[in-house]
């Protein structure tokens, strides 16, 4: 296997504490060494030592690559026209959702899984090189497997989320719909999934429609994550830590009691800032959070109508200016967060026997990707060991 | 000269609502020709004629180059610690400027130029075609000409900012630097600059000191721009718009007094969110000076201190969420209204005669700057009819 040396890195973010400064473990004049697919060594410049190819970082910054514990990527359209009828004053409702429904039924594989591809081409040219993906937008058990299926051909971490809203076809019926998400859908979707999760939400799904979707994915050896408290308060949050769900996804509307559980449970709190910068909604309060000690992931919520952005560093800039996170925060939850909502150990970290999953920031430091808001920063992306950037 | 024809343009931004639909001029399936530095017809892409060259935009937007008509890019250093400060909860305050004076006055000639030129890639990869930049951080008559003389070989909009805050030389003794600013400075500035800039604000220089400096720089020639109402209410846009002043820059406090002057009078109103995204500051109210009458542009205002973004895309997607424009509007603001700013009319839109200076976007339409914030869209640019990327 090729080994490769990065040397000259100004500031090298590790995200273990044993190996460097501060809870991010930031390395000064550092080094890492890729072996094959795995990070072989890190450490002084000075000290590393010779490899096949050597890529000298002039000065700049690494940090793990990006992992995006939420998306919503298999889809066909666009829904610009709601995007500008929510600017002139319009709300964002769960409604729009059935619009894309639409696009993606009528959609072939191919135009599916192309531009699947291309949202994850252009994330992994923003420094994202794990992207977790979902269905959602097919809501019949043909239209579900079909996406799960394409999401698995070109990533590992792929959701099961049939129970994204109730679809139109049961709209009279919202329990038979339950019944086929939890019954046939289940069984045509288990296969090509890891997790399930639901939308709990006024107009989507209540708690005990969550419990029984939730309940019937874990039997199925699927693990649960919600989309928890985006637009009102909710059962969500509490549901998801009681089932120790990986994550509790949007926590924007959240009550003292559902900070003590995200805090004193097992499920990671993933904020999603771009759906709130994209429907005007109040920020999630992520200096709550992290003062409670719940541990908090940072991800985009890629989707064509509620935040179209791929960008994890506006994410970054967005966290830091209007939900109370420290720089050095908000890069850990977008990337060693995002491995914890996705129950990872081998991402989100630049560790020996890590993935080599890294990123070159045009920048001395990580510091710059909120400090330098919408400019894109990333100059060169490792994935698996492979320079894709 | 070279001829190129763009052709398949899902949507052309012109700027010119004669040649197509709305304010923006757009005309769907459209195509460009291109004849040397300049536009040499715009049609429909079925009608488009033969040329040496020809580029298939496949289905994607294209629009005028972005005119950045605010930025502060002769300097050196940064000042990340000060923004880890102030998003730990400390304020704004002119007085950061002092750090960057410091580092700026220690630095090479050649580092100052190899500073600019990299800033003005990153601009120019993020669309921005025409950009004006200052001086300000030199404060001496020598730091001040050099800053100039290197801004003058890079772009033709040089702005003479000796202005930018009272030199901490002369911190018992204002009067004295107003008079250097209006004196020895002057006359060595004159030659690189064609426009004179003053920080009217508390803190910085006041409405006298103002109309003192703005006239002395427009009686040798230079056209005056003032930074006016930024931090707080002031004298600044009314002295712009007495002045006839290009432009009043920040317009983030205004009375309806001040909206009025700039509805009535020559004065664009240039706003800068990425000012106001970095110091959690009140957004101005673009809808209002819209709503007026005013001609609207929008800039980065890319500097170390205040607002580190040279992403003109991040700051339309700003403007559309936070300060009451259409995404239509803030493209328009971005483009042409720039170019007003500056008092250009050969830029800023594609039209017959105009400067080749153009963007095609990774996406169907203009509106995805906004749609899609943080995402880099920008897939390749023309300037002067030479494709830069």
């Amino acid at each position: 296997m090729a080994t490769t040396v990065i040397t000259n890195i100004s500031s090298l973010v590790t995200n273990d504490p044993s190996l460097g400064t501060g809870p991010l473990g930031t390395v000064q004049d550092a080094a890492v060494v890729i072996d094959g697919d795995r990070v072989a060594w890190v450490g002084a410049s000075s000290k590393a030592p010779a490899t096949d190819n050597r890529v000298d970082a002039g000065g700049r910054a690494v940090l793990p690559g990006f992992v995006d514990s939420h998306s919503h990527l298999v889809f066909a359209g666009d829904r610009t026209a709601e995007f500008n009828a929510r600017m002139s004053g319009q709300s964002y409702s769960a409604g729009g959702i059935r619009t894309t429904v639409a696009a993606t039924r009528a959609a072939s594989d191919e135009a599916l899984e192309a531009n699947l591809l291309r949202h994850l081409r252009e994330a992994l040219r923003q420094g994202t090189t794990t992207l977790e993906t979902k269905s959602g937008y097919g809501l019949t058990v043909e239209d579900e497997a079909r996406a799960l299926r394409i999401a698995a051909a070109h990533t590992d971490e792929v959701t099961y989320l049939g129970a994204h809203i109730v679809s139109p076809d049961y709209a009279d019926d919202p329990a038979a719909y339950v019944d086929l998400v939890t019954g046939p859908m289940l069984d045509a979707c288990v296969p090509h999934a890891r997790w399930v999760d639901v939308f709990c939400e006024k107009g989507a799904f209540d708690g005990d429609q969550a419990r029984t979707i939730l309940a019937a994915g874990a039997a199925r050896g699927l693990i649960p994550r919600v989309h928890a408290n985006q637009l009102s308060y909710g059962p969500g949050v509490q549901l998801a830590v009681e089932l120790d769900a990986a994550s509790a996804d949007h926590c924007t509307h959240l009550t003292d009691a559902d900070v003590d559980a995200l805090a004193n449970g097992n499920t990671v709190a993933t904020l999603l800032p771009g759906a709130e910068f994209s429907t005007r909604a109040p920020w999630p309060d992520a200096r709550r959070l992290l003062d409670a000690g719940a541990t908090v992931a940072l991800s985009t919520d890629c989707n064509p109508g509620s935040s179209y952005t791929s960008s994890v560093p506006f994410c970054i800039a967005l966290a830091v200016r209007d939900m109370g996170m420290t720089p050095d925060e908000a890069v850990w939850s977008a990337t060693a967060g995002g491995a914890a909502a996705l129950r990872r150990t081998d991402i989100g970290r630049i560790t020996p026997g890590a993935r080599a999953d890294l990123s070159l920031l045009e920048a001395p430091s990580h510091v710059h990707l909120a400090y330098r808001p919408g400019v894109p920063l990333v100059s060169a992306v490792w994935r698996s060991g492979v320079r894709e950037l």
